[in-house]
């Protein structure tokens, strides 16, 4: 049985397509790994890929785009609104068939010694690949961002898992992680203010007193003026789609505001959108790995 | 890519259960099919069953079951609730993934022309796969039944698609087609007034003005009190599950009444469901074959 992982590398290029594209060639070139998707957004500055592969492909996979991002990212230049602190910003691995999170915690760390030996990048280890409690969570690894990292990483709690103290000059630092499907679900105001998106996603983050599997911030999407509560769903049973939304809805109201839509960013597993059809559909009794038909195709 | 096909044939036998298990175990000894579900009803006197496979599959099952109907079904000794005209009364080929109704349309013609050189038994195509539009509607196809066939038959417009324009002695005659998936679900209200559960299924069905693709009607469920509207979708994609609940809602609103809930009986394809997440989560851009990772793993 073919052992599959997903692999989301996270680039800090959203803006010159030509190195996505790139990118998406250098993906497409590696044996075992299929790329299931990527896309670029121009105000993050920054684009997602979404791979599949076997466990060798997979590892293979990773350390060329690190390599290309390197090589052709220049973090001194970089500007956007999400927050970053490399070319290749994040790089997790996720169990998706035949695997466990042990094999993905190992890939991650062979990865993460390929990064600082072959392509001279500094890594952080995350999630449940994380060496200590305080690294556990991407945000408290990327806090100060590419511009602060010499600093943060001169103290001695923030030595690097693998590589020099020190940011590589032009890529940054990388994390690299294991963890379960994250759903990338983004959220539209009718407003253009961001301070109402960013109040809302406090609200609305588990961090803050909010939903416990939902992480958030406000952005300004600044191609079309809108607000937008950017989140990532860590763990789509605990936290559904849709109660992020109503409860986004109901805080917005306060403002005058209305979600005017949503996005999901690269891919989520059939049943995170069901669950959410079975709470708006009302439906009673239903049962999802006895009623999808797909479910009985083995 | 696999290419899957469902086939739900159902057979003038829902009593003796030695032939429905009989049935059972031609449909599981057929490589590239699974028997999903099957189920017999007494009062009916008839058994339903439900296979998905490949083509090549799909079609071996459909002949190799018709054939041990015949064998051991004889209509003239038949009484039941269910009208029918055949020991194995209707095939219909669904298709489900990477298959097109046109494909679907190939396998009942091909399985139809079996059915009369192998088992000798005659065979009119319906819905989809219809040679006229008079042919199109099961009820209307099967009208007489197997005591009226001989005569019916016998009418030039009544020529079989298939086979000698006499029924089989025994095994009478079979309608083959091809059609979407059909996916049963009812609407609760908060009411027990069957009659405002009327009014609203006359609004929603396609027959009377309403949605294309739907069929319905008002029933009480009496267990509950409960008045319920009562639906075929029979195309989700024509007709979205959302739009359905959509409209009830809105016309219940003139009786100050709502919906309490759904049910879904029985199998639906996860696309149907993922739909309506679609709609109510007002996702932007969403590509179901790109974005919902099952579809790259299957």
């Amino acid at each position: 049985m073919t052992k599959l992982i997903e692999c989301i590398p996270n680039f800090s290029e959203g803006r010159r397509m030509e190195i996505v594209e790139g990118l998406a060639d250098v993906a497409k070139s590696i044996s075992g790994v299929t790329l299931l998707d990527y896309s670029a957004d121009s105000s993050h500055n920054r684009s997602v890929f979404t791979l599949i592969g076997d466990p060798k492909g997979i590892k293979a996979a990773a350390v060329a785009l690190a390599k290309y991002a390197a090589e052709k990212i220049d973090l001194t230049q970089h500007e956007g609104e999400h927050p970053r602190m490399g070319a290749t910003d994040v790089i997790p691995f996720v169990p998706i068939k035949n695997a466990t999170m042990e094999e993905c915690v190992e890939i991650a760390k062979e990865v993460g010694a390929a990064l600082a030996s072959e392509v001279k990048i500094p890594v952080y280890l995350y999630e449940e690949a994380a060496s200590k409690k305080t690294r556990t969570n991407l945000a408290a690894v990327r806090k100060g961002q590419f511009e602060g990292m010499t600093e943060k990483m001169a103290k001695p709690e923030w030595v690097p898992d693998f590589g020099e103290a020190a940011p590589h000059p032009t890529a940054g630092v990388t994390a690299v992680g294991a963890r379960m499907p994250l759903i990338a679900f983004n959220v539209n105001l009718s407003t253009s203010d961001v301070n109402i998106a960013n109040n809302i996603a406090k609200i609305v983050r588990g961090s803050s007193g909010g939903l416990k599997y939902c992480k958030g911030i406000g952005i300004l999407l600044e191609d079309r003026n809108v607000a937008q509560v950017s989140m990532n769903m860590v763990n789509y049973e605990g936290t559904p789609l849709y109660r992020a939304v109503e409860l986004i809805k109901a805080e917005a109201k306060r403002y005058g505001v209305h979600v005017i839509g949503t996005e999901l960013i690269g891919l989520a597993p059939a049943k995170a959108l069901i669950d959410s059809a079975e709470y708006y559909l009302q439906l009673e009794n239903f049962d999802y790995e006895k009623q999808v038909l797909e479910n009985h195709i083995i």
